[in-house]
């Protein structure tokens, strides 16, 4: 237990990360005030100390403000609801109409996060079969870049309903780098307590003991006491203590 | 600026945020203490509490302590690392080899990391165009997973050098169910100061300045107070008193 201790965050200290972690939400109503640069900096170096495959540094941030752009991503977004909505009927579908999916004009920034494969060559150390690795150190950093966005009070929403053409087309993103997260950004009212989509009843969170798996994907080897502790409200005591931190 | 100082976290947290961020490393050396439920608990909790899109949450994790299929991903492993060394030529080879790019074996567990796209059926709310979404879902998981081990004192290394059909293999993954993220898992000596792959001369940080852009691609209007910021140190100082963050 030596080596646990000497290396482990304090409970305060830990208390922050998990904060952000399960504070995080996935915003789309902004307020329109200015995020300073101080603060929008810190978010952005939070981003690209994420991990990345074979130290690439993948990632790139495009900046938004010009709103002729943003009219532009918001008509893109327009048309690929439509498409999305159609996937879906009767109560499902007005449910989905219903719901409020971004905040490209009224949040006060965008921020398009790209990924670069091949930037430091075209060998990688740690790229051989598995092809998408770099793409998957981008993700990485959007998630840093979430998680550090929600510790300074600033949401972030992520517009999937896009398309990468067209995001190439309105930032003038060269041939080779990849569009990978439209980000919208901006203080906010409040966080919601939960999910939009799990307080709207879209869907649910699912109960984290269906998702293990012990050694291989039917195995329950071993699995009793992780099962007990991923279901035990005890295990957060120290960090949050006298409440649930969820 | 009230609704700045409403939602954003006292610089005490957020202070355990950017330690997990900033301190968190790549780690291919393990010592062989076993990893408590308890820890392992919320390390998974908080994997499971990533954003996704529509609310998917279409990761799932395999804990592998099982030392006959590691043996054999190990295998997988050294075949892979032969490959992606004959890419390389000359000293640039010989720095490849003498790297220790795992910790299969040594680590206590391993932890499988993957994505099933169409968990929640076939139309998902924020698919539409862009098809990848749910696998940029499971790495933000990923990255929630590899910060808050570092805050419980837990190295994580990620192995990409594999092949995802040995991997469905191995661990009896079903069709349509993608493995994504093959991480080494436990508790280490210490964690290096710096990226190892900074450290022993493989590749350098960038400087962040080189990875913004303003409007689109080429653009630069409205740079300079952001770019002078991102270089401050002093937009650190409330957060890490007395000291640089890196």
């Amino acid at each position: 237990m030596a080596a646990k201790s000497a290396n482990a965050f304090s409970a305060a200290l830990r208390r922050g990360l998990y904060e952000a972690v399960f504070r995080r939400r996935d915003i789309r109503e902004f307020l329109p005030d200015p995020v300073a640069d101080d603060v929008l900096a810190r978010v952005l170096v939070a981003a690209h100390h994420a991990a990345s495959v074979g130290f690439t540094q993948p990632w790139d941030f495009v900046i938004v403000r010009d709103l002729e752009r943003r009219r532009r991503i918001k008509e893109v977004f327009e048309q690929e609801r439509e498409k999305n909505a159609a996937e879906f009927t009767g109560a499902r579908r007005e449910r989905y109409l219903s719901l409020k999916l971004e905040g490209i004009l009224e949040s006060p920034l965008n921020l398009l996060v790209t990924c670069t494969p091949g930037r430091s060559g075209p060998a990688i150390l740690g790229k051989v079969s598995i092809r998408e690795v770099e793409i998957y150190s981008a993700c990485l950093a959007v998630e840093n870049l979430w998680l550090a966005a929600r510790a300074e009070g600033l949401g972030v929403g992520w517009v999937s309903i896009l398309r990468n053409d067209a995001l190439a087309e309105i930032f003038a993103i060269p041939a080779g780098v990849i569009p990978l997260a439209y980000l919208c950004v901006g203080y906010v009212r409040e966080f919601p307590e939960r999910p939009v989509l799990e307080s709207k009843g879209w869907a649910e969170r699912l109960p984290p003991r269906s998702l293990l798996h012990f050694d291989s994907w039917q195995g329950a080897a071993g699995a009793d006491s992780l099962l007990r502790a991923i279901e035990d409200p005890g295990i957060w005591r120290e960090i949050f203590p006298g409440e649930s931190p969820k």
